[in-house]
């Protein structure tokens, strides 16, 4: 059960600010959903998650039911009890992990492109790893090679039993370089599935449905009316399109204009700092995306002075925090030059200060972006 | 600058209840010291280091030299101030370290052993990764395997940029198996490096000679007696005695009673859990250990059930904390089941869960062990 009230509209975009009630509490608009894959956010524990200024969070249906299993997590009596978050929780349908399996492993393509692939994918193209049929995936464990099978229903039942505040309908996550028949096809097994996935619900948790289609204009329209007319409760936007921004931009336009207003829309897996305008300029309310605390274990700072990395020996002589009007806790008591050494001596601890920073800084931009479109700034 | 108080003595054995007066607060002996190798407690923060029980850290000489050398360090006010840590704080001298280079690397010997090694190290074999000179140590980096030179005057220098409260002489740590002969040249050795430790050292911190003389009665009575004629604020007891308990108990008892009862004892790197009621009853005031963190690192949590292997499936199924008793962070918000979770799936957390339970159980059981000296039981 949520409800969803918007608060301001932007009148120089489709930006918004809002308020988003679950049962574990309330999301002011727009967030960012941190990212806790397997049940934890990366090197943090659920204290430390809060005083990062995280309003709601992310994990992965996918990987929990490869491990521990959902049967695990609801004998914990569910996964906020699990992993000790009592705020508001979300949990993915799991469409993109198998994909990415997929056509991920084929083509080396991750979430995130930096130019759109060459080799275009046609119709007859299946994915090595994955097998698509009528009523879901087969496809092998990463972890034991196991025979297995997420379809809608499927992905609702573990949703069910993790019981997450939001939830995602199963969809299919198509590459980037699908042509356009190929990404027809694909949309109308997604629009299936929606329909399967809402059949299948039996709890009170609130289901989001996902737009497909591409970068293909019609069939991101399509994709939104279809879905619109469904009762879901609010909706993702899926699939690939980070290789170019102003793509993103429009095609956010085309499915915002097509979704009710009155319903929560989240972008699914993609928040790079810089992503966070065109984000919410194209009306998104919540989005969620890996850059903070990913970059943070590889020794990346992201600060008012762009990004930083403490890989880097020069640190090691700087007593400045990693960002001088950083509030976080990591700013106030730890400097450069500790984090440097922690980080070079591959001390844990550098990780965990880095994805705490990068967290808080993070949710800081988002927090100022919510004044701005209150200040009518945006 | 360090005062030590004796509260009460035991009327059963050496133990004793103190307060170890530092300019950065009080240690309640005896303590544990939490080991924070390359300036930091692995895996934690120094909040939550504090949240343990800790009562005082000890860094180490050897590698903050290393990395990221004791001028990084200074320049940030010294090691308090740089690793956020106001409590009370120890150097050791580097000593161990460079000899674990030498012998250890020789004949695979680290500081506990399980038996006794039966290669007897005679007095004209030198280690091969160290060259042993009448002033101190040459040895090459294992970072980078630049020529480097340790002795008293340099560890001194070192451990005075470094700032902690109280810090140690630089002396030889001899492998288990030297020959009486071997030792007692040693032993000699350390004596003259601890003078030297003495007369180089120009701060106020507190200082404290270390004891020598492996398991041989006659020598470990003799460093004892020379070392109390020296004006040191406290004593270390060194060198490695871990492979049988009654050799421990027997020599603490040798040393205890040559030192000046008015001065703090510290034994150096040893602290099973079952060693505390030795290493208590033989009289120290404080003793170093990585076993709480180390353990923690490959999943082991210390329960009053003994030890638990948290990479074990069944613990997945197990709802209750790590340890029913325990009121720490971790037990009183995760179950078994989360944590094997996050160990099994090689989060990071799960580290740090087990390092900051393992502490609080350590120093719980110092801490009942301090009462039980109070109320006559031990």
């Amino acid at each position: 059960m949520i409800e969803f009230k918007v608060i301001k509209k932007s009148n120089k975009s489709r930006a918004r600010i809002g308020i988003l009630k679950t049962t574990f509490g309330e999301i002011e608009t727009p967030s960012l959903v941190t990212v806790a894959t397997q049940g934890v956010v990366k090197t943090l524990d659920s204290r430390e998650v809060k005083e990062t200024k995280t309003q709601v969070l992310i994990s992965n249906t996918f990987h929990l039911h490869l491990r521990p299993g959902e049967d695990v997590v609801k004998k914990n009596g569910g996964l906020h009890k699990f992993m000790n978050w009592d705020g508001p929780l979300m949990t993915d349908s799991g469409g993109f992990q198998v994909f990415s399996l997929g056509f991920g492993k084929d083509f080396g393509i991750g979430k995130i492109l930096k130019e759109k692939p060459q080799t275009e994918i046609k119709i007859q193209k299946q994915p090595k790893m994955v097998k698509i049929m009528e009523d879901g995936v087969s496809f092998r464990s990463p972890i034991d090679g196991k025979l297995l099978f997420l379809g809608p229903k499927e992905s609702i039942k573990i949703q069910e039993k993790l019981g997450a505040d939001i939830i995602f309908a199963f969809d299919e996550c198509p590459p980037p370089n699908a042509s356009y028949d190929y990404m027809r096809e694909s949309v109308a097994r997604t629009h299936r599935w929606a329909k399967a996935s809402l059949d299948s619900k039996k709890t009170k948790q609130a289901l989001y449905g996902i737009v497909q289609g591409g970068e293909f204009k019609d069939l991101r329209i399509e994709s939104a009316n279809f879905l619109s007319a469904l009762p879901f409760d609010g909706f993702g936007i899926g699939g690939e399109f980070g290789y170019e921004k102003e793509k993103m931009s429009n095609m956010l336009g085309w499915v915002t204009d097509k979704l009710p207003e009155n319903k929560p829309r989240h972008l699914l897996g993609v928040g790079y700092l810089e992503d966070i305008p065109t984000i919410v300029t194209g009306g998104m309310d919540t989005f969620d995306c890996t850059v903070p605390t990913h970059f943070a274990r590889h020794g990346v700072a992201f600060t008012s002075e762009g990004r930083i990395d403490m890989g880097k020996s020069k640190f090691l002589n700087d007593l400045e925090p990693l960002d001088k009007n950083c509030k976080c806790m990591v700013c106030q008591y730890y400097k450069r030059s500790y984090i440097a050494h922690l980080f070079k001596a591959r001390e844990i601890t550098a990780l965990k200060f880095l994805s705490f920073h990068n967290l808080f800084y993070f949710n800081t931009v988002v927090e100022q972006t919510r004044e701005d479109i209150k200040r009518g700034k945006i």
